[in-house]
């Protein structure tokens, strides 16, 4: 049975700096019909990520903003309860990007079945998903790890974090992770097989734990957070070190333009090379990429971990704690049964 | 007649800041015998470049720093006066590093004989040397710019700038320079055929003078200085923009290391590349370019300014103008009679 009104999470205002519930808004709202080549998809998982902050300002990106009183983009799985699309039907697990909502139209050419019997449908908007796909390329096109090589992450725990040091471990280089926590850390070398991790809230001195973490240094940087960890591994940089720059969440809330130490001029004489690059650059070339994530995955090379909230109120909650680094894994909200778990 | 004694410049202090003449002492030592393959050169023109500030530190670069009491680096033009080596007579001009001396040692695999026909004999320090080609490889081979796009080059009236704009413009490009004062704007449009240029002394607002000179944006930026002037540029990249990291003469003389906007999270949603390079990762590729860059010389496409000051003891002082902007155009010191002029 449809419901005939859905609940969705709508933006608001634009928060000024750190988001606060108050700039989301949960309402109940007429379920949609789907139009000609359209499917009406019950959203199962949602994923949360940090670019969505992005989304908030009312500022040119690589992607419009999301207008005052309009359904939050992101990244969801969900099932097709009605179709009028000839290449979906009732029952598919599909994913697109279909908002902050219970209930979605679908039909755009990013739509996509899931085959539940790869590995759990949630996956789809992780390690097979957008976040697994920005650590495949980020890593292999941008960083361009060669065997033997020390690659560092940052957000080392996270959605792209963790699916970027086990691809570096399977290129056959050093692999050493930041992250904000005991539990992260161990997480990783011991879940995850990285061979260090660095905790940057340990109080340490930051530049001193990755010399030692990194004992040949650093030739592949892949940047999730900028700010002051990224700091301590610009100045760890081995010659001809590449920086795939793929976020900064820790600049995500600031008011204003932060200030930090000028060293960029120290890629002239080690040759650095820093990249910024969005996901989709690379969507020709998904395909097999997914394919061989899957192989590492049923194989076992390859292993992932969730944060799952429950129910579509608690989004706007869980997307500030995912800013704050509160999230231990891929963040997601379950907004409704799935029913390939029994 | 070969005097027995010369004069020769050497590095008495590391300067913690900004370098002072008393860094630097002239003194008179005997005139060296060439061993075997080896020749004399009596030194007629020195260059002086902006990386010789990081020769004088005791750190870590991918070159050795001058140790205290040794001969001041750098490259140099001069007339072979005693051979034995079989390559070089005497009456040859060559170029290589042969320091801040009247008289020098050659010999090394990068001793290269100068033709007197091409071009006058100085230019070897410069279009047709080690800035020209700094120029060349970083602007064609690391910014890769794109018949009308828009090149963006700091420093631009100087060795390495001029000739930035110039290739830019004969690639189809928009040539925008940055320079101190009207004098060196109105040279770069005026003399050289760029396009615009921005005066970073005038006092207006950097970010608002650029957007002017680049109604398209920004696509390459040659950046020589760093500092404040290139976080303007930064500020007004285009998506897919490619930063040359060539130098950061703003910072050579700082004590610590400056702070400045965290602004590399931009290059992200724009997909921005910045390279650092050092001009000898292309030496094995100079023989074509320097053929290319002689014949736009002859036909008038790529034109060049010198400073030129006179004598080997001024030439504490006129390094350390360059580092001011002090000096218009490549600096040389002119230690020797130039036996091509007449």
């Amino acid at each position: 049975m449809i419901p005939k009104t859905h609940r969705r999470v709508v933006l608001v205002r634009r928060p000024p700096g750190e988001p606060a519930e108050s700039d989301f808004r949960v309402e109940e709202v007429a379920t949609p019909e789907p139009g000609p080549r359209e499917v009406l998809v019950r959203v199962i998982y949602l994923s949360l990520d940090p670019y969505m902050r992005g989304r908030m300002r009312d500022a040119a990106s690589y992607a419009s903003p999301v207008g005052i009183g309009e359904t939050m983009t992101g990244g969801a799985v969900g099932e097709v309860v009605k179709s009028n699309h000839p290449g979906f039907s009732v029952g598919d697990i599909v994913e697109d990007r279909l908002g902050w909502q219970e209930y979605a139209i679908g039909g755009s050419a990013t739509l996509r079945k899931i085959d539940p019997s790869i590995a759990p449908i949630s996956t789809a908007n992780g390690i097979l998903g957008m976040p697994g796909m920005t650590a495949y390329f980020g890593l292999l096109e941008v960083g361009r790890p060669k065997p033997g090589e020390t690659v560092v992450v940052s957000a080392a725990s996270g959605a792209v974090g963790q699916a970027v040091g086990q691809i570096a471990k399977l290129m056959g280089c050093r692999a050493v992770g930041i992250a904000g926590g005991a539990a992260k850390c161990d997480f990783v070398t011991k879940e995850l097989g990285f061979d260090a991790c660095v905790d940057y809230k340990a109080g340490n001195d930051l530049d001193a734990a990755l010399r030692a973490a990194c004992p040949s240094g650093v030739d592949v940087y892949f940047d999730n957070v900028g700010g002051v960890v990224s700091d301590a591994v610009l100045r760890n940089l081995n010659f001809y070190a590449r920086i795939s720059l793929c976020g900064s969440i820790s600049q995500y809330n600031a008011t204003s333009v932060e200030m930090g130490p000028r060293l960029m001029g120290t890629f002239v004489g080690k040759r650095v090379t820093a990249r910024g690059f969005i996901v989709s650059d690379f969507a020709g070339h998904y395909e097999p990429a997914l394919r061989q994530m899957a192989a590492w995955i049923r194989s076992g090379q390859l292993k992932y971990r969730e944060d799952i909230a429950e129910g579509i109120e608690k989004t706007p909650r869980a997307f500030i704690g995912l800013l704050r680094g509160e999230n231990f894994g891929k963040m997601l909200v379950r907004v409704g049964a799935d029913p390939t778990k029994r």
